[in-house]
This record gives C-alpha cells, structure tokens and sequence, in this order.
C-alpha cells in the first residue's frame, strides 16, 4: 500500500476514528486504526464491537493495500509531522513507514485480518437532524445517565419518536432529564437506547454547526450516525426503556420562579463546605418572596436568600446541590420554574413548552431547623 | 476583628500568600493563613517554614484583631463570593463569619497565637532586579535543578553575585544551566543557593512586567524578596555550591549552528518512539553540512536530517532528547550554537555573548550504526 495525502487531513481523520480506540484491551488489535484503500479512496476504521467509526481522508492512493497501524503512535506521529504531505507506505510483510519533508519513520503494521469492520446496516429507517441539535440533545441529557453499569439500560440515552417528535431522556434513579424537539418530517414511531458513551464521542466529533446535518439511521441492532465523511456505527442497548410518563406529576402545591445565574451562583457557594462524594442535602426554606438556603457541614454553615416569585404554600425542602447544578448548567433560559409537592415529592424544573424537564428527587431532611 | 475589602482585593491576597501553604502537612496551623489588622494594615501570612509570605490588602478596619482561617476553605470561599465588599469578622471564640452581598459564611477559624510570623531580617545588603528579569532567569535555570532531595545543594539554584554581575546556576549531575545578567549597580559580592520551590512560587506571583521591580534581601539565613505589597522570605540552602567553572570547556573540535525551531521539532519527533521514562538516547550524526537524528526501539526506528554550519571534525554523540529540548525551549535565539568535544564529552549551548551556558552530558552509545 502506498498513499499521500497531507498532514491535515490525515490527522482530522485520525482525530475521528481513534474515538472508537478503546483506552484498554487485551485484543491488541482493537488499538489499531485499519487503512484500508482497496475501495478507491483511503478509509480509516477503528470498531471497539460497542461503536465503530469509519472515515474518508482525502488524498491519493498511488498503489492499493490495507494495513493496521496502533492508534497511539499513528496518531501521534502524525501529529508531530510538519504540514506538508505524508507519504505511508507498506511492504509484504507490514513494516510501515510514514514519511514527511525529511522525516522518516518505519513502525511495524498488521495485516487487516483480524481486524472487524463495520458491518452493512439497512438504511430506509432515518431521521436527519442538524449537527447543532444532536450536540445540544447529548449535552443537555448524558449527564443523568447511571455511571454504573449494574443497570445497563440506566447507561444509555433513550431516543424515542413519535410523528414528528422526538424525545430524548436519561436517568439514574436519582433524576431523570427528557429534551422534546420537533423533527423537520414525521416518520415511523421509533424506540431505541443508545450508549451515552458513543453519543458524547459523537458529540465531540460532530462540527456542532446548525447548517450541518446528521442521518441517524435504525435497525434491530444498531443505530448508525452519518455526517460529513464519517459513519459511526454503535450497538443499541436491548430492553424496555422505562416508563417515565407516570413519574411526572402535572400537579404542584408549589411553583416558584427564579433567576437562574443567581440560583446556579448560590447553589455553588453552597457546596463549598461539604465534601466531594458527600451526599449532604442543601436546605431550600421557600418562604414569602424569598428561598433561603442553608447548609451546615463539620466545616461551618452557610446561609443566603434570594428573591424570587411564588405561588402555593410555602415549602422547605432538601436537595443535593450537583444534581441542581448539573440541571440548571444545560437550561438556557434566564428565568426558570420549579414546581414541587411538599418536602418529598420531586422538584420538576420545566419550561412552558416543555422543551425540557428535569425531575430531581429530593433528600428527607430529618431535623428541619 | 472586623473588616472590609472588596472581593478582587481579597482574593488577589490569598492567592499569592496561598503559595507558601504546604500541600500536605500534619501540623493544621501550616495550613493556615493568618489575618492580622494589629499594625494598621490587613496583613495575609502563610508560613511553611522553609518559605513565608506576607501581603497587605487594601480594605477597612473596623476592629483589630487577629484569626487564622483554614487557607483552602477561606480561598475557596472568597473566590466564589460576587464581586462586592466582603466583611469578615471573628468574636472571642474565633467564630468567623465572611459575609458578601446576602450570603453569610461561617467557619471556625484559630487563634494566631501557634503561627509562626516572619523573622524580621536586615536590610542593608540587597540588589534590585526588575520582575521580568527574576521570572525568565528562574524559568531558564529551574528546569534543571535535581527533583531528589539525596543532595539538598542540587535542589537549590545558585545565585553568585561578583561586582555588578549575577551568575544564576542551576545542575542535576547530567547538565548545568547559566545564566549572567549585568546588574543595575554593583555591590558586594555574594554567593547564595535558594531553593528552586521558592523560586519557581515567587515567579508565579510577580507580574513579570519589565518596570515592576523586585528587592532581593540577603542575610546569612534568609533570602527576602519584596515586590509590591508583599514580602517573600525563605530559608537558603547552607554548604558550599559546585565549582562549575572547572566543568566548562572552552576547547571545541566540532562547532554546529542549527535553526533552534527546526532541531526542536526535530527533536521532539523523535521522543514519540521513546517510553517516558526510558533513557534511549538520540543519535546525531554530525557529517558535511547535515546533522542527522537517528533513533531505534522497540515501537520502530526514526531518522531525519537538517541542514547545519558546521567548523570542525565531523561526530556522533548520543544525548537524551528531554534535556536538550529543556534547554532549547528557554534559548530565545533563532539559530544557536552548539559546542562539542568528541562523542565523550559534554555538548555545551551557548551564545557569544555568554548569556546564557547549557552544558549537558553525552550518553554513550556503544553501536554506533
């Protein structure tokens, strides 16, 4: 095999597919980037079997060939190259070198045999969404997704599709936050969860433009992201998502309206005297116009009121401050409303439009001081 | 105690006097920072025993006192608070509370009677230097004292003083660091090792601006260095520095001059097939108007040449890569001068106006292929 195609490129396209380069293995081969120019144009793949991803670098094959390369070292001696052209060439026997200008490295490759591409998936079922919106959909949700996988389906993102709706949740038993967007064309009704993992991978890699686009296609076992040059592939999480409809309460007792930078502000301030992975409750009193909150640790105590609209009773109640925070930092709005139902009903942060609700369990607060 | 400062003030405070504050220490008064308003001035003190530093913070005193507060948790604090007066005050009990807009801390702070003040030292015999000069000397010496305590000289960076030159000398057993700057005025002469820790907090806290200047205090202990409002005092390292003037060879057989930016490069590309850690040495092949690098390993081999000036005999030396790229990333000049003796002898960097001396070791390479 031989190829040219400049640093640039090549790196863009290394950049890409060593997202699906698991961090450790045992199967040596999974570390490796494939280059294979057998197809007419030189295809980078890496398939940890979970995600896959397979991108097209522009350049020149000058003789035909595959070759498997080891992530790391292709990735970083591309990097260091100087930009200009980088010449990778291949013998019989795998030894590789990648020249540039009057650099000259030789590593030793491996065939592709062993190597799994990406399987041929049926492409009829699709949605196409902009690059914009799938990026703000991951950011806004894989927050809540379980981090233990004793529940696999806790670790995934559901995606499910009514008519021209699509409604995107997580959760982890703690919180659950669902995202609604309207679709440009309806199409069949769709259930599906997807690993949080190759979603935040996709989000990074996807240029995040609003003009840009995304199809998403589905089949039985896999769901396939196709932007720009690039295929990412990733198994589906089988299992029956769970019922979240009949955790939200359209009810309230008590409904208050709050600016959000002040919120997130105090809220930080708040967790300054409990410890990282302490689960201490900050104290919310909802109390004529004002919440006042109070924290007490063995590090001292902290108290601040902020103004705010209320409507219904008065309320006092506890949360942990991250699970707010992580809610309040994806929510653009500058005012929010958080409707609750006594001290031990979850706290439902919701727009109007219900573009968006974050459900946050509360934690029982003993000694209401 | 009771004052009042804007937050900017505060903070700007405690970070300078948070840098003498030990990461880990089993006495809880070292991490401390000490507020004392007893002489007319907010004064901020954190004193870990080898290094101490004081600052004044520009506010109100509406009630002496003195209370020493935990150094993580009043900075953790103070930098999260709005940007708006903070009152701290204490009672009795050394009860604190920091108070800034409506929200209200309160921490348990200690008395000062168990905190160590700064000695105070003499006067009369310093040198004034402005802060851009102090921080690039300690950046291009630093790099190069010995990271291991088994001889404490090595931890130190020598400060000699002759006449209105100060030579600033920095070695690890492998390589030497020299820097000479013309002093302002002359003055006594002196010989002085102060730990690099010291010298590395300081540069981070000066503002590096050519008109600040900064006063450097010499006493038989002590090393103090007043800038600003504030006073950096440390211990100096006692016993008798190295005699380096015996270990630089002003005889060369080969004289190189190398693009500093092409041989960085250069050099760097050919680190990625070394394991941090492994002391494989680069060799360069010095021959006609080209130096090449050569390197092997066990991930693969690496060449490339650059086009050089060269006087003298042509050479192989083996070196290892991190310390001439140490070097070279402090050498400002374009294109610089390398001096060599032999595969055997140390490569020495220097201009010729002898600014600046990097001296560094050859590892010896048995095949030379």
């Amino acid at each position: 095999m031989k190829i040219v195609c400049k640093k640039y490129n090549l790196l863009k396209g290394l950049n890409i597919v060593s997202k699906a380069v698991p961090a450790k293995t045992t199967m040596s081969i999974l570390q490796c980037i494939l280059v294979d120019c057998t197809k007419g144009n030189i295809r980078l793949i890496a398939n940890d079997t979970e995600m896959g991803i397979e991108t097209i670098v522009e350049g020149d094959i000058l003789e035909k060939g595959v070759v498997a390369l080891d992530a790391k070292m292709f990735l970083d001696i591309t990097r260091k190259l100087p930009d200009s052209d980088i010449t990778i060439e291949t013998d019989q026997s795998y030894k590789t070198s990648i020249k540039c200008n009057k650099s000259n490295f030789n590593i030793l490759g491996k065939s592709g045999d062993e190597f799994s591409y990406l399987p041929e998936v049926d492409r009829n079922d699709y949605i196409i969404i902009s690059q914009l919106t799938l990026k703000n959909l991951v950011r806004q949700t894989s927050f809540s997704v379980s981090s233990n996988d004793v529940n696999k389906i806790m670790t995934g993102i559901y995606f499910e599709i009514k008519g021209d709706n699509l409604r995107v949740i997580s959760l982890d038993g703690h919180r659950i936050s669902i995202r609604n967007i309207i679709l440009k064309e309806e199409t069949d009704d769709k259930k599906v969860i997807i690993p949080s993992k190759t979603l935040d991978e996709i989000a990074k890699i996807i240029t995040g433009e609003s003009e840009d686009e995304v199809n998403i296609y589905f089949t039985d076992k896999y769901v396939t992201f196709e932007f720009d040059d690039t295929i990412v592939l990733s198994r589906i999480i089988e299992g029956e998502y769970f019922d979240v409809d009949r955790m939200l309460i359209n009810d309230f007792s008590t409904k208050i309206s709050i600016d959000k930078k002040e919120f997130v502000e105090c809220i930080e301030r708040s967790t300054l005297l409990v410890n990282e992975g302490d689960k201490k409750p900050v104290i919310f009193a909802i109390k004529g116009n004002t919440i006042e909150l109070r924290i007490k640790s063995t590090m001292g105590s902290m108290n601040e009121s902020i103004d705010i609209d209320i409507e219904g009773d008065d309320l006092t109640i506890g949360f942990n401050p991250r699970f707010l925070l992580d809610a309040l930092k994806v929510i653009d709005d500058d005012v929010i409303d958080i409707y609750l139902n006594g001290s031990r009903s979850p706290g439902i942060i919701k727009d109007i439009d219900v573009n968006y609700i974050y459900l946050i369990l509360p934690i029982n607060i003993n000694t209401v001081d």
